[in-house]
């Protein structure tokens, strides 16, 4: 049960009750409803009241703050027929929590202490509002701080346990979360299937989309070794595409490359405009493998700061291999990076002929005696194009840096929407 | 009410509340309820059959695809006692759907057209799934696709004005929009407080964050006067924190800015690493008013490619004054561009000092004959840093070419903040 007037008016969008159900999702429980209600203390009490006698858990997210619009405590002393009194674990916690920060607890911030009587106290390491459970109806009621961050910690450290322990979910799960690049869910579901006839039903195998990656998940109960074994299985076949464990992102996978090889990356990007480099730059530590780059948007300064030659953009047009290429040596020359990415395509919507269509693409990578180019048709619309331009050329560096295939069939499903776009 | 197992499980997050939410906010409704329910057929029923009884509207969402969890049409017709039956209008809306496709209508895409006998089609133009709407227990119940893009088509076209006639909520409503940089929702309350005591409570005025800008809705009822009239006051007010109407973004507004003013834009960056050139050219028709820039991260390279003087980085370091300013000035000699942004700054989580903490960050701005800088402190972590930083800069950019006032105060609350942690 969610609370809050501003998920009613749609003000916030809650992604809270997602996050509790994909972490309830590997030990195979799925919600059985899901209520939003607004800061009304006679609806919060009728709705506690309902769910509570048809679940054997609630988790009531929201309103444990201190101003008059935060109910939760009161709904649920209402609904189980007790006071409210003044918790001595909430008080010692309140405390703890104002006296670093040097801040004076006033009569509302107490009342965040105000608890019905039964309840104990759930911690909450890095907010001021602590979470409380108790037993209503025979059902464990868990009541849950709304900002997510906190939310999700509290999720993570104290409410799965307590479901797991109250459906006596006592299995012992093991979860292998990776994160592939360039392939498609059903794309790699068709793989499975033809590859791994022989897949057990042991290992539940899980697949989300997060863009632009997918994270993949396998989960065995009470067996480790199993899980081992097909995670060994499912990375020997899909190597080339698992960029990383857990909640690797595409650059991450890439200055992690990097780093590893001792290689200084540097970028010559046109119809990304300075997405790759602003990427790579993102991560915390990129210096070392990130000097600098360049941003050539029109053929002028392809030519000025790059130093690609006027012939070559007069005779091949600025969306070609020889201009890509030029673009990565000069690009090479003028930093004394090892590695070079270059890009240039027509992200649209103008800009396209007939020949060259929107959604067409050159990339050139590699060192500066072997640099090598490929053509793309992304035909998406022009962020998403600059979206996965700048996702493929992350990954092809990847790939050329680990000493892996380049030549990957990246979404096939996106080269058959193209072929279908060109005709 | 929202339908579908994604949800339950988490692997979707739900949008199309909140947007159906903010939609009737501007008439001055609030849901009083919101659920989310499984593809499971008794509960789709149980549900309707309870929220009609107590509810003037009712709004389905999901469920109306062409496989067998897609339960809307048959939970809605249990739920009313009716079978169901193929529907005219939903067979000729599929057929016209499919023809331009060359799809082969199956067995299953039929079942769309099969809807509660009582039901009435509301035409979907822009996916194969119709919409529908019935009258049970004296509730209007209407059912929408779930597909984001084509519920908000229909929330727009046909939702809206559907359940304004049923609330014969029939007065004329007058909405300006307007996005502002630079000022946070309790800073613009406070001035509007301050300095409209006169503000007539018949004009609606709403904020709401949308990152890193603020959206403010004036709304009037049967008053475009009025609304026109206020419109104006609190642009006089706001007018350099305002960057445009409707959905305008940063980027959009410098570009525009630049584009009226015939300036071309170029960008020395080192700790948003090409951030603000990405968001300049994410922009269709950018081409016009950015042609290259310098994505400068290590001393070496602001050396090299920008021209900046080795004693000067020795004698000031990167983030200093001097540097940004030789940073814009090696841009605009290198590209030949109208107006330059340079930025040096330390994002973290490594690399701060005493003298010059984690996010200090110095910019430069400016034709080659005036060129400004400033310093901000923005400790707020390295990708808040880099956001904050490049929309700061776009602003900074914005207000020159159009003559504002570029000495502005963004963000009090974040420099309350910063002199904290600086202690």
């Amino acid at each position: 049960m969610l609370t809050g007037d501003e998920l009613m008016t749609g003000d916030t969008v809650d992604s809270n009750s997602s996050y509790l159900s994909q972490s309830l999702k590997d030990f195979g429980v799925v919600p059985q409803s899901k209520r939003v209600v607004g800061d009304d203390l006679a609806l919060l009490e009728e709705s506690i009241l309902e769910l509570t006698s048809v679940s054997d858990v609630l988790v009531v997210n929201g309103g444990l703050g201190p101003t008059v619009d935060d109910l939760t405590a009161l709904a649920l002393a209402n609904a189980a027929k007790e006071g409210l009194s003044r918790n001595a674990d909430a008080m010692e916690h309140l405390e703890a929590w104002a006296k670093p920060r040097d801040f004076v607890l006033t009569e509302s911030n107490l009342k965040q202490a105000d608890l019905p009587s039964s309840c104990e106290v759930i911690p909450n390491p890095v907010g001021s509002a602590v979470g409380f459970k108790t037993e209503l109806n025979h059902c464990l009621v868990i009541c849950t701080p709304g900002v997510p961050y906190e939310f999700k910690r509290m999720v993570d450290e104290q409410v799965i346990p307590l479901i797991r322990q109250k459906g006596s979910l006592s299995a012992v799960f093991e979860i292998t979360r990776l994160r592939l690049f360039g392939i498609t869910e059903s794309g790699l579901q068709d793989i499975v299937n033809n590859r791994f006839p022989d897949w057990p039903s042991q290992v539940n195998l899980g697949f989300r989309v997060q863009m632009p990656v997918i994270e993949v998940k396998l989960i065995t109960q009470n067996d480790s070794a199993l899980n081992e074994l097909w995670t060994q299985k499912f990375q020997a076949l899909f190597a080339d595409y698992i960029i990383g464990k857990g909640d690797t992102s595409l650059p991450q996978a890439l200055n992690l490359a990097l780093l590893e090889k001792e290689l200084v990356l540097t970028t010559a990007e046109s119809c990304t405009g300075g997405a790759i480099a602003a990427a790579v730059t993102s991560e915390p530590g990129s210096s070392k493998v990130f000097q600098g780059g360049f941003v050539s948007y029109s053929n002028g300064i392809k030519h000025s700061a790059l130093g690609v030659a006027e012939e070559t953009l007069d005779n091949h047009g600025a969306v070609s291999q020889p201009v890509v290429l030029e673009m990565a040596a000069g690009a090479l020359r003028h930093t004394k990076a090892d590695i070079a990415v270059a890009i240039s395509g027509i992200a649209g919507p103008d800009g396209g002929t007939e020949e060259k269509p929107v959604g067409l693409v050159w990339m050139a990578w590699g060192r500066e005696d072997g640099l090598k180019a490929r053509q793309f048709f992304l035909p998406v619309g022009r962020k998403a194009f600059q979206r996965t331009a700048t996702a493929i050329a992350m990954d092809l560096v990847r790939r050329e840096v680990m000493g892996l295939d380049t030549s990957v069939d990246y979404f096939s499903e996106l080269k058959r929407q193209g072929s279908k776009l060109k005709k």
